[in-house]
């Protein structure tokens, strides 16, 4: 990691969360992975600090990847609304909301139908890659009908 | 850390930049370091999280402690506007900009003279204590009529 060019000090926001020098990028890597209209930004991402804090925004109607890992996440909403499920709940987001993804805890964020859902993410710099459930884990979430609604959208 | 209550889920923003158990504390633990008007809030304390992401507020003409340390920052301005100064130079702030105090470097926060400054820091749990300026870091500090400006107020 020693190699990264030095953080600037001060980045202004240019426009609505979005910031000189820091990239719009896809949202995943690879693209075996479901989702929809997600952006992915690396606002922090400093040798210095053990954790990374990304800016991720889904566009009304997007979702992220239905997934779970060994790390943990420490999200704000930063921007917009929606709802997120987390382990077998379903929870109404909206700006400033905390959100606390425990290891190992399915979890995904949807915008809402009109509204984006931005929101800040803390992770661990070193961390495990994620899962995806099986055919049997979404069997098991879709028994609650909140969850079911959630996951088939 | 082991012994801490595992964190709820999700934290609704219960008022503006209240969350409900969120407690809000002290800027300060110890009373020997000069500050003004801040409080501060632990967001998110995670034993599987390697940072801690804290919520500082600085109200109208107030200021944090002037001083440095081994660890580094990451900050994002979530209310308000203000003034910082890094390093050598002093930068205006304003909500959703970016600060990143790199290592060993004097830094401090203030408040606008008619608006709060509330700013996200993103922190590593495991750090070293502040270190306060001595008279000659002072001094040297002010050669810069636009940080003795800053620093006298």
């Amino acid at each position: 990691m020693s190699d990264r060019p030095a953080s600037p000090v001060h980045r202004a926001q240019a426009d609505a969360m979005r910031w000189d020098g820091v990239d719009v990028l896809a949202y995943k890597r690879d693209g075996d992975a479901p989702y929809r209209d997600v952006t992915r930004q690396i606002l922090f991402d400093d040798p210095s600090l053990a954790c990374q804090l990304r800016y991720f925004e889904v566009a009304p109607g997007g979702h992220t990847t239905l997934e779970r890992h060994e790390h943990a996440h420490a999200v704000m909403v930063a921007l917009g609304r929606g709802e997120c499920l987390v382990g077998d709940r379903v929870y109404a987001i909206a700006e400033r909301d905390l959100v606390h993804i425990p290891p190992l805890t399915w979890h995904q964020f949807c915008a809402g139908a009109d509204a984006p859902l931005g929101f800040l993410c803390m992770v661990n710099g070193v961390r495990d890659r994620p899962q995806l459930p099986s055919a049997e884990d979404l069997d098991t979430l879709s028994r609650d009908p909140a969850v079911a609604r959630f996951i088939a959208r």
